[in-house]
């Protein structure tokens, strides 16, 4: 990373987009179809524009793929066009104007982002949650299950994951409408059916799939990061007590499917890469096919907090991403070592992250220890899960030699159920 | 049904695919781009021949859609137009040729199901595997958990499903690569990497959404049917070790996800209608959103043989469909009640569906309960699971009035691991 980097655009201080970002993304103006994007301080930065006028011409990319609803077919071009076409925009936007000069056409290209609106950048194929934090597994294996035994047999040996539901992915401000299914009420052993009263979030990280792989092919640890495009906040709302009752024994289904929230700017692994750090030790020794080298955990700060209805909101989780015990290329190792295929446009997401101090903890099943230590919130309300008009706004951000690589945010304001 | 319509093409006794079928499919011929396709006999129909002829042109439908890689933009059409689109190929086929004749055309739109390759007909977005037959619940529960309280709590109360993988459903004929992962062999606690050594195949039949809902939007039972466009045979390849091993707590994963076998032609539910049963009673009572009226089964005759490599197949179940607790009514309800959206081209599968007696369970894990009873092949050799070599093969028709509605097959040869 290039920290003395500056750009002719103004980046306000503290802002997640700097010319060392540059993230991906799909934006819609009035009147105009969706079209794909990078940023820019508080600008878009519109990608057909600087294409029309040849930009790119000499990487030999189809102008149409600037043009698309989706990321999908941007990212299938693969990582040496993706990141030619970053480096161009760094070449754009620097104070050395010298080889490429845009600024003529700042009021064309550079839309502000109060006049643009951000689209679910992805056209998501299958989507598939990981569990890879040891402190959320324990957490969940204490509440539920053994405080002795709290982490299951195979979790250190294995990344577990399930499949989930990709038709229910939103992006960053759709509403999300609280899920009615049945549950049991206290000691009841019959259902009943109702609105969830247990609504939560999931403080996720998720990674995107830029490369498609055949049926029956192994992706490695060391060829993992050729398969994955770049990173988004990822809030796993979670119904528990839908979820309690109906998840024996394939798994969690309707408590998950009604809505995840993802950011809309997906930040590259280039942009990213300065922030690598050594992942914990894995104990015990893990199988062959999931040893990696190299350092393979990013240290990403995340908070969550909670906006009541005109309220003052209230930060009730500070996370690092760098805590994950299972790293993505362990991640996607394990994930093909079946033969399973890919395709671009895929996700996977790491499970909710929690560090080791309650205040680390990634949802609030963890953070009230099930309703028994709940939240103070600034009015003088408390909450143990979820209420109808809170919004849930997941932020991230790295920082390393002044630069700021930041996320932007995942937020989802809950309304009662219908 | 009429059971006394006749086509004048040749259908042989015995076909799957009468002039009372007329299911929808996508082939390609050698050298010639992918479109879609219905079939008579031995027959496949070519329906851009017969959409560049004009015989669908009064009932308003852009040709292109018929020059389509899959059939997801036909479905979306709605099932007033695909339902006409079959009612205009009777008009064709039958031996009334006062209105629509298609005979002298034939050459060019009747192609030989023997110079037609299948391709997989949906591009399917997600795919949720449901659980569905109470004989295969009950002898999962008995074989690994308590005989005296085989079922889960949940399991009378609501259709138990998950997310499973789409990206590795394949159609008939594709080869299946025997799957490799972790598996805790005997009584270690350690796991140990290799390839699956007990392959099983689950008779499953899979019902596809022909029509989209909203994120929120649920679907009752009485609605439910405008949704689903028709019906395949769903091989849900199963690695018994490797699930044995990942599956807690979070449901099946790997040991599912390296394949999936569909049948190519998806039986309409237009040409199911005549073959609708009741189901049966649910004791305790659903909740209402559960509850329907009317006939919900289907009356579906299901078999699946293996076939050595060079040698002489073996039948080893014969069930049928109609043994379903929970009808695709139900698990269409059950699984928007908490706002899930779906899109056209959405698969759901049925679960493993098992009879009351052994010879129709539908999974060698239950056939062989659990390796204990071998089944005897015309070689002399013994099966507890699938040998590389083998060939299972799904077959599944309705037969009534000397009408027969069949779904051609599902195929899969299995292959040493890589």
């Amino acid at each position: 990373m290039n920290s003395t980097l500056k750009s002719w655009v103004d980046v306000p201080e503290g802002s997640d987009f700097p010319i060392q970002n540059l993230p991906f993304g799909v934006f819609q103006k009035e009147g105009q179809a969706p079209r794909l994007a990078s940023a820019i301080g508080d600008y878009v930065i519109d990608l057909v524009v600087l294409a029309e006028h040849g930009f790119f011409e000499d990487l030999k990319i189809d102008n149409a793929v600037f043009e698309q609803r989706y990321l999908n077919d941007f990212m299938a071009l693969g990582k040496t066009k993706t990141a030619a076409v970053r480096q161009r925009l760094v070449d754009i936007l620097d104070t050395d104007l010298d080889n490429w000069d845009a600024s003529e056409l700042k009021d064309f290209f550079l839309v502000p982002m109060s006049e643009a609106e951000m689209l679910l950048p992805i056209k998501i194929g299958d989507y598939t949650d990981f569990y890879s934090s040891i402190e959320h597994a324990t957490n969940i294996g204490k509440l539920f299950r053994d405080p002795e035994n709290a982490l299951l047999p195979n979790w250190r040996h294995l990344p577990v994951g399930y499949h989930g539901r990709a038709s229910s992915i939103v992006v960053s401000g759709t509403p999300v409408i609280r899920p009615k299914g049945q549950q049991i009420p206290g000691d009841s052993k019959e259902p009943v059916y109702g609105p969830s009263r247990l609504l939560d979030f999931e403080l996720e990280m998720g990674f995107i799939v830029g490369k498609s792989s055949e049926l029956g092919q192994t992706i490695s640890t060391a060829e993992a990061e050729e398969y994955i495009f770049g990173m988004m906040l990822f809030n796993d709302w979670s119904a528990r007590d839908i979820q309690k009752w109906e998840y024996v024994p394939l798994g969690p289904f309707l408590g998950k499917s009604f809505a995840s929230t993802i950011s809309p700017w997906i930040v590259t692994m280039e942009a990213l890469e300065p922030f690598r750090v050594q992942g914990p030790v894995q104990e015990p020794a893990v199988l062959p096919y999931l040893e990696y080298e190299g350092k393979k955990n990013y240290d990403i700060n995340l908070q969550v907090e909670i906006v009541p209805e005109n309220g003052q909101s209230q930060v009730v989780c500070r996370s690092n991403f760098k805590y994950m015990y299972w790293n993505m290329c362990q991640q996607l190792a394990h994930h093909t070592i079946n033969g399973c295929n890919f395709n671009v446009g895929d996700v996977c997401a790491s499970g909710t992250i929690s560090g080791k101090e309650p205040g680390s903890y990634g949802s609030m099943l963890e953070i009230t220890w099930r309703g028994t230590k709940p939240v103070d919130m600034p009015d003088g309300s408390q909450r143990k899960f979820i209420n109808d008009g809170d919004t849930v706004v997941m932020t991230g951000y790295c920082e390393k030699d002044g630069v700021r690589i930041g996320f932007g945010q995942s937020s989802g304001k809950v309304f009662p159920a219908i």
